[in-house]
This record gives C-alpha cells, structure tokens and sequence, in this order.
C-alpha cells in the first residue's frame, strides 16, 4: 500500500473504537437513531481510508504503470467506479 | 434498540474482526485495491446492521408513536434520508 | 403528491434541460470528464427533488397516517432506505 | 468523448422520457412514492450514462495518456472517487 500509513491506521484504529462503542450502545439499549448515526459516523470514517487509500495508490501505482499492468491497474478502477455509481 | 440485537452484534462483531484484518493487511504490505476492497467489505457489514436498526425502528418505534412524538420521529427519518439522497 | 409543486417542476425541468445541454456536448464531442462532471450535476438536481418529495410525504402523508396504512407507508419508507443504505 | 455514442444518447433520450412521465405525474397528482421511484429510476439511468462514458475514458484517454497529463487526468479520477466515496 502506498498510502500514508500512520494515517490509515490511526482512522482504521478510531473506526474499530466507533465499533466498540456501538457494541456499548447496543448493550446499554440506547436508541436506534443513535446506534444509526453512531454506524453512519464509522462508515465515513472508513470512507476517507478508502479515499486515501485510492488517491495514493492513483498518484502512485496506477502513474507509474505502464503496458497490460496499466490497462489492468486502471480496470480494476473502472471496476470500483462501477460500483460507486 | 429494536432490532435483532443477537444479529446486530454478530454482523458488528464481523466488522470489527474485518478492520481487524485490514490493519493486518497494511502491517503485511498488501496490494492498495485489495486493501480498498476489504474496506468496501467493512462498509456494506455496516450498511447491513444500519438496515437492521432502521428496519426495527420504522417497524416498531416509528409505528407506535403518535403526535409530537411521531412528528419528531418522522423528522429524524427526513434527516437520515437527506443524507443518503 | 404533497410537496412544492412549483419548487419540483422547476428543478425537475432544469433537470431536463442538463439533459438537452449533455446530448448536445455529445454532438460537440466534448471531453468525456466534462460530461461526466455534468451528469452528476443532473443526478444531484434529481436528488435535491427526491428530497422535497420524500420530506413532504413524510410531513404530512406519513403523519397522517394511522392504522393499515400507517404500516404500510412505514414499510415503503424502510425499502427505500434498504434502497439507499 | 470515447463511449459508445449511439447507447449513451440512446439511454440519456430515456431519462429526459422519465423526466417528462415524471412531469406528467405531477400534474395527475400522483402518489408522492411512485413518483419518487420514478425520479430513482432516472437517476439510476444516469448512473448508467456515467458508467459508460467513465468506462470509455479510462480505457481510451486515461490509458493513452503519458508523463503531466496522465497525472491530470487521474487527478480528475481521483477527484471522481472522492466525491462518491
């Protein structure tokens, strides 16, 4: 991975604390619009790792592909776009 | 919260265990889009238990509230699908 | 339908005319970024008017209800959650 | 632009169709939930449109392209994957 690596892990650390505290939330019988918020908060975290993650590896790996390992690299892309949109 | 809490907590838990093997994944230096595909993985376990607990909600709190209660709860439900949208 | 008649009209004939804009940078043969860049534009003027349709079915349709039909729209509500989520 | 032009004008002639249909259903005073259908469903063809042409330029410009404007153009991807992530 070609992503700064301190700050995927420092995100993917706080997401996986999010988890625990919504495991928290479920056991105190909290209300479910909080336990949604609470799970939509740890998806966006995970969003901006994803980010990172692809803008690194686009400003990077995918840059300095070339030949058959471009066109894969940036299938593989087309294929993540696909199931964005 | 309303929802099947016993599924709630297990999906949560596959969650956890999922970002678990991410930071194992960047500690391993893996290959950024199979690193970004565990994370898309984390992210519909999560979209699943969001499900579950609005599902839950709309079914039974939503349904047996009524007047200024229901007003707000309805208004909450505005202000999640705004977001989606 | 219960929301600002005017208000959806107005943006879902803006909408309409992104279109007309976008097949004519088609013809133009205009660069594929830029096109992209103006379908998302048309996609979130479509959002903007799904928002103030669902916001006013919520606000009063939803409200309104009691009973059967009170369920029944609850569970509409929960499939285009499903939808979204 | 690089996709196939006959099927994106033909999908996009689709959507400005459902635009109309959906103009029309207001004007019949339709339910508030089929015409929010009808809105998701349009955008779901635009989705479509976006697929395509996207699809098209990273096999054809984004794939063709060498030194600074590779780099600017997946600049333009990655600012394409923020915005959905």
């Amino acid at each position: 991975m070609t992503a700064d690596r301190q700050k995927v892990v420092r995100l993917l650390r706080t997401a996986r604390g999010q988890i625990d505290g919504i495991l928290k939330m479920i056991d105190d019988n909290r209300y479910c619009i909080d336990i949604s918020n609470q799970i939509t908060a740890c998806q966006a975290i995970l969003s901006k790792v994803n980010k990172e993650v692809l803008n690194a590896h686009l400003a990077n790996c995918v840059l300095h592909s070339s030949g058959n390992d471009a066109k894969e690299k940036l299938s593989e892309i087309a294929k993540i776009l696909d199931q964005l949109l």
